[in-house]
């Protein structure tokens, strides 16, 4: 346990240097145990197994553009994303990992107690090389406080989602190399800092509720039944019409022995990278991974309803997730890509989000996406205070709820995607952010 | 509205003689407007509207057999289920429909306010047809009480989800032909006779708390978090895989030019029907139909925990759902589809089941599912008491839960499935199921 939180930094500094690491951008075409389909055009490995880089054809009448194709990550087991919890002198603590992945800003992050693949986790033979599998598998001695399958990004993955898990135990657990207990506080402090709380980790994290809290008492906009209704209008409302195609049938996609990108270099590119890493043991492998184009900004508008924090929630529609749309920030997206089309199709309240004064930014860090699949994947993660004059009215999918709200949807799955859960992790309770104004 | 049910009874027999109607059963290949595709059999309506049979290939490690094939109906539409609910001397009562489907077993069954298809209710020229449909449709001057996708029979239907509404209203509605107002108690009754209360009623019923009402006071078994946590386990756990295949690949299954049946008559046969039906209009058409070859068994087992009564809730796998499993009774089945498989592929719980003394059978009635679907598609409903002998460890797959708790998930869509939501609204508040025993 860390008494101040430079005690943390000075020991994940230790860890950067006890784990050396070396990562390559390689062609595609130079991956070892991965190769193109001969018919398909698809990206596979060898084995069949990890992920698979397919096509996908999209029809919508609920994005900025009515039809496209790209290329998306097939990926359809169930990981584990645990965090272990521990109360001590009455202050719970979570056991966390510093951890390599090869797409990391800054190479290791801090991760959850188990991030496994269903391989590893139903591997009955053998048992597991994954410290502390055992205390997130049936029958386990823990408490579950939080357990439940989370989608991932949906521009990304078609359909995947990983099971988010938190369980909290009172037995003595031995604390292995690279791992250590940062308390709740020390976690509210460290998401505000720049790449060093992994994606995995904010996910699972936006489940504790005595993390994020509610923001005070008071009456909220809407009844949790209007807001299942609005949800459910909103889905009922929209077409999603999605279809998996061969990976050499993506249209405006350009593929070289390099890289796969788009024709406007926009979006992302497709790259292969190589990694040597040694952590006690000598490991390589090369992998191909998802490289954005450019720093995306993933917001929340806020403002004062009746004394209470309230939040504008966008119901969003993208390619790989479950259902026509999921619970989303406000604005969700890489401008840059929308730098070619016309004003009436750039995304709601984007604007409002790049011209906000920096007085009125309550939450503003940037943070990395899943650095197993995304190489150097930032987003900007913002809260953006609107005053008294941002309108009640907004347009049909979207909604004001309150952080608590949101956050009681968390557990029932597939209702708040990706980047709102990651966001919520970052609105910790704080007195400026819960006072009424 | 009805002083007594005796009046009820008076009114719908008048309702069945004011319409005439006439169904036959005809030949596959003899429907209007309907085809057999060329190169995939697929059966449609050349219109491309309404639905299509097709083909499923399934793959799973949690059913009795772990691959079969078998004819599927897809219609992707989502419709609107609405029942419309005003109070008068401060009891509450719902809009109902006397309303024929081809598929009921008495011709006219009770309704909801509102059966309508997307077509319907998205057709922005020319008015709606569907009588009391602007209660339903945003925006709208009633109270939303209850607004959300609920899945419909997954072994016949691929990803069919429709939106359950009930909208509650101040205002004067006027009372068309062949609607009538139900108190809430008289529903409670009316949902124990025989094939009068239609599915598309019972299912939204459910989301009526004050109808399905909670089983007394007292501690629950499992916390909510711990329920949760067992569905995201079971979805974890099982696996399946489903493909839509064309309807001339489906093995085992015969078509001639009357109907599609399994080679050992198991199951259900595909038909087609003809319907003249006289509602102040003359109408006429035909249509394909599932007519199931047997009756169905759907029953909770429910016996006293801590006071509290509970439900034994089974995590069901079917091939047309949205996910992996969908809580669902105790035993959903048709018995005698099982009839030439060994005694450890019978649905775990069927024979408790069967063999239960009549004493033990707190509900018990047969009612129908969609008419417009299926034809004569019975299942026996059955509440099961189990005494303090019946163990309290049960399968993984299983769970307790109360009656208030399943209830609980309703509103949140996809997971209670429509055998249990059914069956859910006829276990309405009885003294005799409140009471401790």
């Amino acid at each position: 346990m860390f008494q101040q939180l430079s005690d943390f930094h000075e020991w994940f500094k230790q860890r950067a240097e006890a784990n050396t690491y070396q990562i390559s951008v390689v062609a595609l075409d130079q991956l070892d145990g991965w190769g193109f389909d001969g018919d398909s055009g698809n990206l596979s490995h060898r084995s069949g197994k990890f992920f698979s880089i397919e096509g996908i054809e999209v029809a919508t009448d609920h994005r900025e553009v009515p039809t496209w194709s790209q290329p998306i990550i097939l990926q359809p087991e169930i990981g584990i994303l645990g965090i272990l919890v521990k109360s001590f002198a009455g202050v719970p603590h979570c056991l966390m990992q510093a951890k390599m992945e090869p797409g990391n800003i800054n190479g290791l992050q801090i991760s959850p107690t188990v991030q496994a693949t269903r391989s590893n986790y139903t591997r009955v033979h053998g048992g597991s090389s994954v410290p502390y599998l055992e205390h997130f598998l049936a029958p386990r001695a823990g408490r579950v406080v939080f357990d439940s399958l989370q989608s991932e990004q949906g521009s990304w993955f078609l359909n995947k989602r990983n099971r988010n898990m938190i369980v909290a135990v009172d037995d003595d657990v031995e604390v292995r190399d690279d791992f250590c207990w940062l308390s709740v506080p020390q976690l509210r402090e460290l998401v505000h800092a720049e790449n060093i709380v992994n994606m995995d980790s904010r996910t699972v994290l936006s489940g504790m509720s005595f993390l994020t809290g509610d923001t005070g008492g008071g009456e909220a906009l809407h009844t949790t039944h209007e807001l299942l209704s609005w949800f459910t209008e909103v889905k009922a409302r929209y077409r999603l019409d999605r279809q998996v195609i061969r990976l050499s049938e993506v249209k405006d996609w350009i593929r070289s022995s390099d890289r796969i990108s788009h024709e406007l270099e926009l979006f992302f590119n497709v790259i292969g990278v190589s990694v040597r890493a040694s952590n006690r043991e000598v490991m390589s492998w090369s992998q191909p991974m998802f490289q954005p184009t450019c720093q995306g900004v993933i917001a929340f508008v806020t403002r004062w309803i009746k004394g209470v924090r309230h939040l504008l929630v966008h119901a969003r529609t993208e390619p790989g997730t479950g259902d026509v749309v999921e619970m989303s920030p406000t604005v969700n997206c890489s401008p840059e890509n929308y730098r070619g089309l016309g004003r009436d199709q750039q995304p709601p309240f984007l604007d409002f989000v790049l011209a906000a004064p920096p007085e009125r930014i309550l939450v503003d860090v940037v943070h990395s996406e899943e650095g197993g699949r995304f190489y150097h994947a930032e987003n900007r993660y913002q809260l953006v205070e609107a005053d008294e004059d941002f309108p009640l009215e907004v347009p049909p999918d979207f909604v004001w709820m309150t952080v608590s709200q949101l956050t009681s949807f968390v557990p029932y799955g597939n209702h708040v995607n990706v980047g709102a859960r990651s966001l919520l992790t970052c609105i910790t309770r704080r007195p400026d952010l819960e006072e009424a104004a």
